[in-house]
């Protein structure tokens, strides 16, 4: 068994942990909960784990009183049912490999999305008892036309399913600067995912996400996960959430040509939203376990130092590493482990 | 413990693979394999296990002759110990965590690179008994300054350290794609190690990689390692070497507006080389578990068949799997672990 890079004791502060890390302000990530919940209290919200990928930090929000979750993968699923939190579990996706979900028809309440004949024929026989209608409402992804919706919905329930209503994700729209013209667009979206609720019926119309979800007032509840720890991108949009997330680094090299090298790079930062910030200076470039860094003032850094990244895009970051440590100031207080994912 | 998305019975194709599924084709491997050992034999290849971080793989071409190998974490030189790959291990990387591996020299044979008086106490205080001095070859990046590479060797065989030689790292011309050009460009910065070298002593001149493979004439030995399996980036360099990694996906729904959607995202490959590139059509966009594809032609693709993704960077795509699955045509004839992954 390898070490996994733990220190043999307990880190107490950010300086002790191995680097790179990924760190968490709890007080941040606090109060961004609180935020979410005088937004979107208990119900309204269905959190959404692969911003996360961590049943610890799921936990917290299912004491806030958010009970639902909603999973992109059936490893998600599979970790919220082992972890406790099967209360009501959403597969906001559509997938073939749903027998093993069905597996765990009994012990877990769960929701599978299916836009298609085929999606939801693997319902069916893979033991799933429960679909919701992924509605196409504008995003070129999945999602079955509006005006077949009714169709797959009495389908579904001809086949014995539990049919709960609808769900359309308006991603298109997450990065839509102007409030008013976001808010006219995701109204469109909304009206043709509000139509096929009329023929599809069941008490849900779930929307999506972060970035609309001070706008979208026409969901039954909102999917939405990088709220919590937020990023960069998300960062722009005057959200009432703060940057909680950090991948903390080792300073490795300095060189007088006026750089400083440290041990995170595009192994432990997705670069999908383009470069990671750095409050110091700027980011030159990142190659696979390295970052570049051009510093404001060359002379307050050595090789030993700590350095916090800010990365531009939450989810697959996180999905880079095994484990996520809170931090109060620089104090290390809990390590959780990113037990969601892979597929 | 979760299932890993195992399927129940050992997957005889690729239709069976759970997905997404990073899979590669074996004899396009083993045709790598044998083009490399005509360009550099034996000791001449260092591999370097960031590439690829599976242990399984590094084996094969331990078999092949190549001995020594190249880490980028201590983790990779961890887990080569473990596997019994120790024979002569080179952390190509400065770390100040180095009492890790200083643990381990009594088992295997490691050596570390220093660049700075810093990682040079590191390594002496974490019991490190070999080191290679890492120079400044042009990258913006790690390494000291040639001329004062001399004084950091005569430091460390003070502190009784074994001090085998020289790296450089021309990592800033690898995609040159004038072949004369980069001849002439990475002659000039072989001729900054060369001097290095030469104040430095030691056997030992160790330069990279698969992009200049080809025209490094310089150097005792090579470190490369995405020559095994390469991807559309360095694909386009005209080296012996063809692509034999793919992500494979299923498709999980049809629009009839022309595109399809599988389930492969940025959380199964990298995007800072850019977009992967599919051989049936057009790569539209990914999200974190989407690629939504526009086919040459819609009729050909269903719900449930299987598509296979090209990724333009092999590194940090191999970092977000736990498996590569060896096939042969369409059928499964081994699974490996990427048991190197993290720091």
């Amino acid at each position: 068994m390898l070490s996994w890079g733990m220190p043999e004791n307990e880190p107490a502060t950010i300086a002790d942990l191995p680097t790179p890390a990924l760190v968490i302000d709890r007080p941040t990530f606090n109060a961004n909960r609180v935020a979410m919940d005088e937004l979107l209290p208990g119900d309204k919200l269905r959190p959404h784990v692969k911003a996360f990928k961590t049943t610890a930090l799921a936990q917290q929000l299912a004491d806030d009183g958010h009970r639902g979750f909603c999973c992109a993968t059936p490893r998600e699923v599979e970790g919220m049912v082992a972890a406790g939190l099967g209360h009501d579990l959403l597969l906001a996706n559509e997938s073939l490999d749903v027998a093993r979900l069905g597996a765990l028809a009994d012990q877990a309440n769960i929701t599978v999305a299916v836009d298609s004949d085929a999606t939801l024929d693997a319902a069916v026989a893979g033991g799933v008892r429960s679909v919701l209608v992924d509605v196409d409402v504008g995003l070129p992804r999945c999602g079955i036309d509006p005006a077949d919706a009714g169709r797959l919905a009495d389908r579904a329930r001809h086949a014995g399913l539990e049919v709960r209503g609808v769900m359309g994700y308006e991603g298109h729209l997450m990065m839509v600067m102007d409030p008013n013209e976001k808010a006219e667009r995701v109204g469109v979206s909304m009206e043709l995912l509000l139509q096929a609720s009329d023929d599809v019926g069941g008490d849900i119309v779930s929307g999506w996400g972060t970035g609309t979800c001070l706008t979208n007032t026409w969901c039954t509840e909102i999917q939405a996960g990088s709220y919590t720890l937020m990023d960069t991108d998300y960062g722009k949009l005057g959200l009432p959430f703060e940057l909680a997330l950090n991948v903390v680094a080792t300073v490795i090299s300095v060189s007088k040509k006026g750089w400083i090298i440290a041990d995170a790079g595009i192994k432990s930062m997705a670069m999908d939203h383009g470069n990671p910030t750095w409050e110091h200076g700027d980011v030159f470039f990142l190659s696979d376990e390295h970052i570049t860094l051009s510093p404001t003032n060359m002379n307050d850094w050595k090789v030993g130092d700590r350095v916090r990244i800010q990365p531009a895009h939450i989810d697959p970051t996180i999905a880079k590493h095994e484990q996520m440590w809170m931090v109060e100031g620089d104090d290390v207080v809990d390590r959780w482990v990113v037990d969601l994912r892979h597929w």
